[in-house]
C-alpha cells in the first residue's frame, strides 16, 4: 500500500487520522489542500512530511500559468513558502521544499516547461531516495537488535510516517524478517495516539508481537526487566546529536537511562539539521489544547481546563546511545561522526 | 460534598466514573451493589476506599437476620471477604474490613443489637479519624511547599479519592489556602484519565491554578525547570517505604530523581502495610484491556491489539525524599521513621 502518491490528478493519500478504523484515500488536488492535510496530520512523520513536501510544491509549479522564468520561481517561492509554515519541527519539510526551489532555479533558463520537468524529476528522486535511505538504516539498526530482544517504540515510525520501510518500527520490521523473535512495546504516544492507532496497525500487518501500553507504564516495565532496548524516530536532529521527536519521546529516554537500557535514534540523514548546533535552536510546534483535554469527539476533562500541548519534546544527545542512519549508526561524539556521515554521504569525506 | 454517605437506606455515593460532566448521587442498598462500585470505579482512591469497604461491612451486617453471635460473625466475615475481594491494591480496603470484623467480634457476647452498634460506632470513627489522618498531613506536607512552587501531581488525590481533605491534593489545596501561590501540573493518568477528569474539576472547585498534560510531557516541563517538586498519593505503603501508587507515578518519580526535583508522597498511616518489608509483596491489580484501547466507548487502537494493564507500579523507597503521614513527614530509612510514627501514634513508642 503506497501512503502517498503522486497521480495527474495532484497528491493521493491515505488519511491516517482515520486509521485504524477506516483506510481511505484522498486526493489533494491543490495546494490548500495537501497543507491542511499536513496541519491536521492526514499524513505526518518527518520523512513523509518530506515526500509530500517534496509533491506540494510539484503541484503548485503545475498551477502557475506564467511562462517567465522569473516569475515563475517568484511564484514558487510562494508555494514553498506557504507549504514550510504548515508545521514547524519536522526539518524534511523544509529540506525537502528549498530541494525542489534548488532544482528549478537551475532549469530556470530552459523556461516553464524545463522547470516542471526538472521539479518532477526532483520530487520523485527524493521520493525514491527516501525509500532507499530507509531500507539501508533499517538494515543497519536491525543488526544491533539482539535475538529475542523486547523493544520499546515511541509514536510512529513505519512506513505511515516515512513513506517506505519505517525509521525506528523500520528497523524493528528488518529485525523481525531476519526472525530475531522481538517483542515491541507499543507506547500508545498521547495526546494523538499515534502509537495505539497507527503503529499497532502496522505491526498487525506485519505479523509482528507487540503489547500496547500508556506512556505511563514503559517505567514499571523498565522496573520489571522486560524492556532491553528502547527506538524512537525523530524530527530533527540537530548537529550534535539533540534529536526532537514526538512529545514523551524524552521521558522514555530519562527512564532508559536509569534503567542501563540502550535508547537508539533513526532517522535518515535529511533529518539532521547541520544548521543547528544543539537542540535548543530547535522549534517547538504548540497544538490545540482540545488535543490534550479529549481524543476526537471525546472529552472527558473540564471544557475549560489550562492546557500544555507540545507537540515535541528534545532529548540531549548524551542520553542517545547511537544514531541509526542510512550511513551507519552513529555513535558519540555525534558532532563528529554526524557530519562524518554527511561527509562520506556527499562525498565530500575521506 | 460529602462523597459517600451512610443513610438510612444504604451507602450514597458520587459516581466518579461520570465526572466531570455529571454530578450524579448513586444509592448502593446491597453489599453486591457497593462491590459493583468499588470495582468499577465510581468509588475509588485508597483512603475513600477504606471508609466505603467499614460501611460495606456496615450495610452488610445490616442484612444479617440470626440473633446467634457465632453464627452472624460467620456471616459477617463473608461479607468482609466479598468486599475485600473487590480490588487488589488498596490496603486500607483490607485495613478497613478486618477493623469491623474486630469490632463486631468485641461486641458479640452482647448479641447482634450490640454488634450492629459496634459496628456502626467502628465505621463512624473509621470516617472522622480519616478526616483527621488528612487534615494533620495535608498541613504536614504543606510546610514543605516552598512560596511559588509549581508542583507535579498524579492521578486523583483530593476529597473523591480521601473522602476528606485529600492526600497529595490536600497537601497542594493547602499550601493555596496558605496563599504560597503555587501552581500544579496535572498529569492526565493515562488510562482512566483521573487526573484530566477528577483533579482538574477538584482544583477548578479550589481555584487552584493548574496545567492539564499528558503523562509522557512531565520530562519536558522539568527539562524546562517548570516543576520544582512533585506529590502523589499512596495505594500501599511497605515498611521500608516503597510506595504502590496508580501507573505512571514510578516513572514521575524517575523523572524527579535524575531532575533532581524531591519526589513525595503523601499517604495516611493506615495506608502503610507494615506486613509487607518492602514493595515486590505488594498485588498489582491487572484491569482489562479495554481500558487501553481506548476510553470508554471510544476505541481507537485494533479492538484486538494485545495490551498490559496494570493499574499500579511500585516506586522503590530510594526515589522518594519524604513520606507525609498524619504524624509528619518520615524521612528515609523508612523502615525505622514510620515505625517510629506508627509506634507514636499508638502510644507504643518512646
Amino acid at each position: 500500500m503506497k501512503i502517498l502518491e503522486w497521480t495527474d490528478k495532484g497528491i493521493r493519500l491515505l488519511d491516517q487520522v482515520r486509521l485504524p478504523k477506516e483506510e481511505i484515500f484522498i486526493l489533494c488536488d491543490t495546494v490548500d489542500k495537501i497543507c491542511e492535510a499536513i496541519r491536521s496530520l492526514r499524513i505526518r512523520g518527518a520523512p513523509s512530511l518530506g515526500v509530500a513536501s517534496a509533491y506540494a510544491v510539484l503541484l503548485g509549479a503545475t498551477k502557475i500559468e506564467t511562462t517567465d522564468s522569473v516569475r515563475f520561481l517568484a511564484e514558487l517561492k510562494v508555494v514553498a513558502d506557504t507549504v514550510m509554515a504548515t508545521r514547524p519541527t519536522a526539518v524534511n519539510l523544509f529540506w525537502a521544499a528549498n530541494e525542489m526551489l534548488l532544482a528549478a532555479q537551475e532549469a530556470s533558463p530552459g523556461g516553464r516547461n524545463a522547470m516542471l520537468a526538472a521539479l518532477h524529476d526532483r520530487a520523485t528522486t527524493i521520493e525514491s531516495d527516501n525509500k532507499d535511505r530507509h531500507i539501508k538504516l533499517s538494515e543497519a539498526g536491525a543488526a544491533l537488535v539482539e535475538p529475542g530482544a523486547s523493544i520499546l517504540h515511541h509514536c510512529n515510525t513505519g512506513p505511515l510516517a516515512t513513506h517506505e520501510r519505517g525509521s525506528a518500527l523500520g528497523v524493528i520490521y528488518t529485525a523481525h524478517m531476519h526472525e530475531k523473535d522481538i517483542h515491541v512495546f507499543v507506547d500508545e504516544t498521547r495526546p494523538l495516539l499515534q502509537g495505539a492507532r497507527l503503529t499497532c496497525w502496522e505491526l498487525d500487518q506485519w505479523g509482528v508481537p507487540y503489547t500496547l501500553i500508556t506512556d505511563g507504564m514503559a517505567g514499571h516495565f523498565m522496573r520489571a526487566g522486560k524492556i532491553d532496548m528502547a527506538v524512537v524516530g525523530a524530527d530533527r536532529i540537530a548537529a550534535n546529536g539533540d534529536t526532537a521527536n514526538k512529545i514523551g519521546t524524552y521521558t522514555a529516554a530519562v527512564l532508559a537511562a536509569h534503567h542501563g537500557i540502550p535508547f537508539y535514534v533513526a532517522a535518515p540523514l535529511t533529518t539532521v539539521d547541520f544548521s543547528l548546533a544543539s537542540g535548543d535552536g530547535i522549534p517547538i510546534e504548540q497544538r490545540d489544547p482540545a488535543e490534550v483535554r479529549g481524543y476526537g469527539d471525546t472529552v472527558w476533562a473540564p471544557p475549560e481546563a489550562p492546557v500544555a500541548n507540545p507537540a515535541f519534546d528534545v532529548t540531549p544527545a548524551e542520553l542517545i546511545a547511537g544514531i541509526i542512519t542510512e550511513a551507519g549508526v552513529a555513535r558519540p561524539d555525534y558532532t563528529e561522526s554526524l557530519a562524518a556521515q554527511r561527509d562520506q554521504q556527499t562525498g565530500m569525506g575521506a
